[in-house]
């Protein structure tokens, strides 16, 4: 057993869960921050525990790169590695080799493709991909896809959508052969406490080892690799990932078919990569249709808070986007009463909060003068507070979607209740 | 009453004091941690507070260039601006005017310079420093002096020694006149509260206010300007510096003309301008004999850990060093077993935290090779991290210090009472 998820609520097509990791339990629909290289920008681990941040997604294609694979899994995987506790979600690595890397070389083996930071040439194939994400030990990771570009003709589309069919076949058949060689398994094994370097056990050590045993594995807190929990004999999960393009046919096919290979979650890839946001709403809609609805749902790489709610009462259970972060490092400010591009002189001398309506730790402190002051001087805690409140505002937004979902589901269930008498 | 000093234990020349400004006790001897922008960079304001510290330093000429001395007064002055109740001590500007400004010009009457941001021609005057730091409203203010730069001529360290005089008299002469001009004493007036903007009201609200009155006029919490104690009614304090260059008979006549214009604390300036480290420890300790033993003494841009302890031995009480924060943005990072310099190969696989016997947040939560990798991946968490690492192994010596000298007292007690006995 890996995740179980279930629902506990529903108000039109939108779903109130509980996604249970090995690293905890996810209150969906949730937006993920993203902590590309084992850091969210800025923001110590645990500031986002302070956050309420259940699950974080890290960049396989940049871990892969820098610390390396090998490098995370010895130090216990990226729980480990990143002392966090709580759960975390890999991509497979494709996006990053399609969006930074013009000299790629796609066959049906895998990509070829040259590192960002150097030129130096590597290649990413299913199999790689799950190796890699296996050695990182996420809670959850993606089957390697690939993302189609847009525009693209229809054979283009389909051709593609093809051959992430064969590869999530066989990113599922790598992933059953390997999915005990996970990083944190290994901790929880025989009630040895080797800290640090669970690499040097033989891989004979690694068998199922249930409940009680795995406690006695457990570290000094505070400690790297302290994050064992007692649950660690559970595995990964592997979710598949559906494209077609835009267009609605190949995407209700490439669902269809993904969902019978068979997995405990599915992604919707391939979009907010240039398309009008309509068409974003369009192909999200049609592809839902065709997901079983006892499976959580992953929308990959959107959105602005409105989009995200949106999405979420759409029926989308996790999403993660990289703009509330990015964004921050801009001076782009998320607010309830709309954007504010913190840079501008006419907050020099404001002295009011950010965000009225915001409790973070930000906006009941600084005032929008300071902020201004700390961006324009180009302060690195510009960024560190610029982050804290952005990733705030989208995990408040969240917040309040679950809330409006949960009342929705108690005003029918009223409803109900005070229905026409007999 | 702006400031109170007292001394509660001595051992040797060191002493063990408490250092009482309109913004909290301050436990002697202390480091002061560099917030140049207001900021200490890449450190929020409840970190620093978490850490201990009871005193920052904002620096003049970086305040008056950006955002400006009225932008902060408006807000509060600094204590508002950057929302931080605890003290502060502003430098005067004249050794920022000296170190990154080689088209200045000196004369009787100031210093013209420009700015190292657009360089746009300024000019700063005992008057114009004081202005400016009355304006910025610290609890601690100094005297505009200049920087003997090293080596220098016997005839020019003298020359320079006596226009600081000259500016000293004329920074304590336009202090008095002007020192109830500060920006967090308007707030204590009476009892109105109009929030953010304290410039607005006529200077002949000014006035002194005792005690009861001033409480009326705190801000809510959490807003710009809570920072409002009940001893608002007290002023800044102005110290004066010790110029003299390498000279030992300068220092001493510049020691005892300055105590004969009378501060209620002096600081030992000129020095960590390139001299020999033996040098430096040679002119402390030959001003620190002439300088009055019942007020705080202030050694200003000093050193390392090592150099810290040395001078609170030597009877220093107050230091401060962009050291252990710059040193941090370049991954050198300072601990129990030496120097470590984080962004060596060697760290990258090490799961020990940085700092066995350290207890900060970043010892006791992240592994070696997790710091390495931050650094090495340019993320900024690594700037964070480090920095609050080394600013606690600074107040860390700090504490020790204090403590060694309480045991020291204590020792000398318990000798006294064991003594022969008649």
């Amino acid at each position: 057993m890996s995740i179980q998820f279930e629902i506990n609520a529903t108000a039109g097509s939108a779903r109130l869960g509980k996604l249970t990791t090995p690293h905890g339990v996810i209150e969906t629909p949730v937006f993920m921050p993203v902590g590309t290289l084992a850091s969210v920008k800025g923001v110590p681990q645990d500031v986002l525990e302070e956050l309420g941040v259940q699950i974080l997604l890290g960049n396989t294609y940049h871990l892969y790169l820098r610390p390396g694979v090998e490098t995370v899994r010895r130090m216990g995987g990226l729980h480990g590695f990143m002392s966090w506790d709580r759960a975390i979600l890999t991509d497979s690595g494709g996006f990053q080799v399609f969006s930074l890397n013009e000299l790629r070389k796609v066959s049906e083996e895998g990509v070829t493709f040259r590192s960002h930071l150097d030129g130096s040439s590597h290649f990413f194939s299913p199999e790689s991909a799950m190796a890699a994400q296996i050695g990182l030990g996420a809670d959850i990771i993606m089957a390697f896809d690939e993302c189609t570009e847009y525009p693209a003709e229809r054979e283009r589309a389909r051709a593609s959508m093809e051959m992430t069919l064969r590869w999530a076949e066989r990113s599922k058949k790598y992933f059953e052969e390997h999915k005990n060689e996970l990083p944190w398994k290994r901790d929880a094994d025989v009630g040895t406490d080797a800290p640090g370097c669970p690499a040097e056990r033989s891989s004979a050590d690694v068998g199922f080892v249930p409940g009680p045993a795995a406690s006695g594995a457990l570290r000094t807190p505070g400690q790297p690799g302290a994050s064992v929990p007692t649950w660690a004999h559970q595995t990964q999960s592997l979710f598949g990932i559906i494209q077609g393009g835009m267009d609605r046919e190949l995407r209700r096919e490439s669902a269809l078919r993904t969902v019978e290979i068979g997995f405990p979650g599915y992604a919707i890839g391939g979009l907010s990569v240039g398309e009008p946001r309509e068409l974003t709403r369009e192909i999200v809609e049609s592809t839902l249709e065709h997901l079983p609805a006892d499976k959580p749902r992953y929308l990959m790489g959107v959105g602005t808070p409105e989009e995200i709610a949106l999405y979420a009462q759409m029926g989308v259970d996790m999403m993660d986007c990289v703009l509330p972060t990015r964004a921050a490092r801009h001076g782009l400010l998320f607010t309830s009463e709309g954007k504010v591009s913190i840079k501008q002189a006419r907050y020099a001398q404001d002295a009011g909060p950010l965000d009225p309506n915001c409790g973070c730790r930000v906006c009941s402190r600084y005032s929008r003068a300071y902020l201004r002051h700390l961006y324009a001087s180009n302060e690195v805690l510009a960024q560190v507070l610029n982050t804290v409140h952005n990733v705030t505002y989208y995990l408040d937004t969240m917040r309040a979607v679950r809330h409006a979902i949960q009342l929705g589901e108690r005003a029918r269930f009223l409803s109900e209740q005070s229905g026409p008498k007999p």
